[in-house]
């Protein structure tokens, strides 16, 4: 008899990202194709657009990028940043310091603002930066760190750079959705998120909010220093769309279905302020839950972290691929490991998009407790849903 | 723009049945139409049929009959009950007593053997029934009683039934892939089970087991008796399906191709004996955690309860829709109350199917325990997962 | 790697029923459960129940029975048919010929009016059945012939038995949403649908529209002879649905999505009106394109032509095996034979739900043409081809 | 009652790309998410990387890249190009002559041989123009030019570059799976192809071969011009895939998953040869159709035309956009129209991946011949599909 190809799919992922998504995406993914050239497919995009300029707040035409996040980070490096040009870099954690990499790619002096990854960087220290390099151009930052669970203070940092007419670049790849941004008022200039976190659909996008500013700055570098203007790391080619509704490339159209049943599901939950608060609450169940039960988070102090994803130390006596294999393997439940230097020191579940609720979190802290009892550290399940409770009650 | 209606689904349903099913069964309900005169649908029946037979642990031909389990189960009386009968009726919880209506609806002369609804039947009370009424030509009972959550011990009752001659009913519509059922061995007669049980597929069919002797006596009953012989709820137009290949209607296509999923999940899994094992380990695991967690069981002893569904009894202070829409609308878990005198005295908590695994027994304890906390009553979590991890060590 | 049963499936089927349907009851099937004893439940069930009501064009609600149509036409005869009654069974093909068994099952004394199978019962041998058999109590006949392709004059059958107070049971599997049908208007009793067929849904539903005096003869014939009153086949445990908005059964519940989803689709099209009128077209485009190849039909006049299929005669060169066979393994086309003395005579093509569509008529026209030139048997195709297209403009 | 958008979908698409696509490649896409780091996806990804070095017929592994196929066409000649290396570049249609832009985007000194845009480039005017040109580094073109429907002989081009040591870059965007690629055998250096075309899956990824020649040229060019080596547009960050099974970016998992599907059904059929000779026959037999109906192609010679697609000269008295429009509207088929200068003038019939079909051909040139005899243009259908009918026989 015919057969064919199927993954083993976890009962559950909470991981660092993607993780489970929405039954609704999934059902949208399986649409068969609309050309896109067709009034329906335009229809389709106009509307996605308008939710995504809802979605980061902005009154600008935000960019449906086909690609990895990395793809729009890397863009955002590509248009801005000219030889030469200081770059200011936030690294308060792995992919806020990789970035530094990718601005020097494209000529960037850089600045690195360092702290350590188990907590943000302050308001102060950016200021301190910017005083000490005032001829800087670009600041550029990670708002929520995956790698480490810790969330910067984008608000203030995007504020203070505008004011100061440096053009922010901010890596919230794991934040829209999940935490308030507000691209207009608070002035910030390039915004990459992707598909695949908070928005709780498939990886495969990078929607990248652009400023008129850095739109401005786009078109100057673009000809300073005649980078290919039909690149497909260019803004320029995406001129067309933000104009005349006309998507320069054949579009993602499955991945683009799936992102508007996406932003559907925050449209009948009643908007990104909505979705936000979601985030908010499950992260704060989460950390609650932790806690109570007697372990400890792995950043410094609630306000640094993160609506998506929580950091949890790993007790000495506890080994994280043992752990983590029990939580995979016996309670269907897959969760991530520390990266890097933090190899082997953390776990982190993500709550975000269709992982981002009540029940999943309580889930994910019965199998983190049920784990831990396994493996003979003790830990206080009931507090910790007790406390994880108060938040959702 | 297009819209088209989407029901609000629950995020976890563990209900007495039917509970979230495999999503490899839902992937297969979308499978598009083949015809059922076909070669193809002909070898997906086939299949379908060892994996059945397989099931139930038998060399007869299942019947896969379309409608709900009720259905099989009325064929059960309609072929092998003759006005005048004698049937013994075993009466051990709603779906046991309210079968004494059916047995009637076709002539019986029924005897019911009542217990209450939080125990089962035992053999020697079996025993004591046949003795009385050596002329009973049937004996009919509930294998699984989902209602109070209780099961009977079938093996030996069957065994002693075909050792007096006396043809088995078994309703064993939430037992069949949960728990053990040797349709041959134990010398069964009519075993009819659903799909949306411990199966794990949608509800809407009826799979029924048949024995030669009820091959025998359906025919001989639809004789003496006049019943139109080709009615739908006649065996007899089956024989065409178990001596010729012929399906005698036309297929449900969807949920025969849901059903094939269903069957090969088991397959994959080593055998229904390890489908068995594993609803097994949710049901042992989840009385543990249920009962060190501090609250109580409704059934009266192990031995009595049943592998699909739990029933735990609601502490005083607790109120039913109050518990049960707390874990619903907080924590996105369905779950059942009780039937008639026990609503409002149970809940019950199915784990069967996809929901019979380690991770939902864990969430559904974290889910409950979460509740009864937030209403004030005093639970142990961390007891509870700690006594249901036990059995998943 | 792991893999999975998956069947193949025709590119395209255009069968008797079912034929391939529509993609978005496809997705609708792929959803996961929602629990039927829940307000989300009921509200789908009776906005479904609305749906039907307009579908049947009765202000009673409609009965979704789970099983096949043979079991819905089989509660008609168990509810209405007292033994004696004279019942009158027009035998106008397969179909109907076949119910005067079901009749006689429940003692029906049964007086069949036959015709040849390529025509219809006229009203005028209707009337005179009725003249000479005043006492008759039940008039059964099949609307829409799919074995022929032929379809009765439901509405001055019904109008006239109406009159003359004899009730009247319809098998209208292949009409309703195909043929008009106006259940209150033409003073129908019982009549029978499936979802398989102009629905455009899968099988496994049968709809039932009851009228006040079927009801009240229900209560009466099961009173009366004594019938099982809580029998799957009985009528009467459907007041609970009829009344208190109760399902008397676990709901096929993926079926009932399937179905709201091909409700939904004739609502979209503006009504079922609209979606006869698509149904009429494609009937009269295939039949225009047929005669115009040079093929013949079946039934006698267009007047008694069937809206879901069409019936073509074999001509004597081609042998029916080899068509279908190039039909479907060479062009992706799967048709029906003829059934009984009719295999080996005719083809039918189903143009009904999904396919009944100018596209799929064009294609089909094509398919055959062509499979008709490779078998050296000349069609005109091009004018086959206009002849459907005038029906389109 | 709750709602979700949900696009119109035309009933069937053969437009250039994408056209409709194979249902199991849609079931695929819906399927839940597993994490990129598990080994079950490194599984996943290995079988796809077997699956897709069959597909080129290349020893070397393909990198399945996430963008579209622009974006690795843009990364041969980024990775490839250096400033003032001389580029011979075959500008045989729209993509072709495009090409150029993207060659001098990277300071490629680029020669042009254009050709009509109804017709292929000749292997003796290649091998004129790198007779002219031995100092060049790097010969483009298309295989296959989906805006006219042209095809350019690969295997000839890529042998003689070879022979003189240039590298070639192809882009097979519509060519591979469809027409024979065999990339270690002719020498080829860059080939790029996409999911969305012959290959049935959905738009949003690029799969590029390359061979050894071009991973040493990519990297002495990287380093020379200092082009930024991780960047998305890098060959360099997928060494640690080429090398360690890493991929070097979160993959859109989806997007793999209907790869994979689209892959096995290419295996199920046999292999890519057989693949390719059902896009063969599809567009044998389109062409043969459209010109036994008495219409003209675009392409000026047999041996031009491309396998994916079919273009149909437009005849005087026909209005693309009604013809078109019709199409799309009465029969529910959209096919694309010219490109530029061809607007208007031509139109083109996609028989790719799904639509690779007979019935789908037949399907086509019923619908083709119907809108034409609707606007009064006289064509012969018969004679169409007769033709059409001796290539499939």
């Amino acid at each position: 008899m015919p057969s064919s190809f199927h993954p083993r799919i976890p009962e559950l992922m909470m991981a660092s990202g993607p993780c489970s998504i929405y039954p609704r995406v999934l059902e949208a993914m399986g649409w068969q194709m609309v050309h896109h050239r067709t009034d329906e497919f335009v229809e389709l995009m106009l509307s996605v657009s308008d939710d995504l300029s809802k979605l980061f707040k902005t009154a600008n035409r935000v960019l449906p990028v086909e690609g990895e996040s990395i793809l729009g980070l890397e863009m955002a490096a590509a248009n801005l940043v000219e030889p030469g040009d200081v770059c200011i870099n936030l690294a308060s954690g792995y992919y806020g310091a990789g970035y530094a990499k990718v601005l020097r790619g494209y000529g960037g002096d850089v600045v690195d603002v360092t702290v350590p990854y188990d907590t943000s960087v302050s308001i102060s220290s950016v200021r301190q930066a910017l005083d000490r390099h005032p001829e800087a151009k670009v600041l550029a930052f990670v708002h929520s760190e995956t790698p480490s669970a810790s969330e910067n203070p984008m608000e203030e940092i995007c504020r203070e750079c505008r004011r100061r007419g440096v053009l922010t670049i901010v890596d919230s790849v794991s934040g829209v959705g999940g935490s308030t941004v507000r691209f207009d008022d608070w002035g910030c200039d390039v915004v990459v998120t992707g598909t695949q976190k908070c928005l709780g659909s498939t990886p495969g996008m990078s929607l990248v909010a652009v400023s008129d500013r850095a739109w401005e700055r786009a078109e100057r570098v673009t000809h300073d220093t005649g980078r290919y203007e039909r690149s497909y790391l260019s803004f320029l080619p995406w001129r067309q769309w933000v104009d005349h509704d006309y998507v320069p490339y054949t579009p993602p159209i499955s991945a683009i279905y799936g992102l508007k049943a996406a932003l559907d599901i925050i449209d009948d939950e009643g908007g990104v302020d909505e979705t936000v608060r979601r985030h908010e609450r499950a992260a704060r169940a989460m950390r609650a839950g932790v806690r109570a039960m007697g372990l400890d988070l792995w950043v410094d102090a609630d306000e640094h972290m993160a609506n998506s994803v929580t950091a949890i130390r790993l007790p000495d006596d506890v080994e994280d691929g043992r752990l983590r294999g029990l939580m995979d393997e016996r309670y269907g439940l897959h969760v991530s490991g520390g990266l890097g230097e933090e190899a082997g020191r953390l776990i982190r579940i993500g709550h975000m998009g269709y992982t981002a609720s009540a029940q999943k979190v309580v889930a994910a802290l019965g199998v983190l407790g049920s784990a831990m009892i396994d493996l003979g550290h003790p830990v206080d399940v009931t507090e910790g849903l007790a406390a994880a409770n108060a938040v959702f009650a």
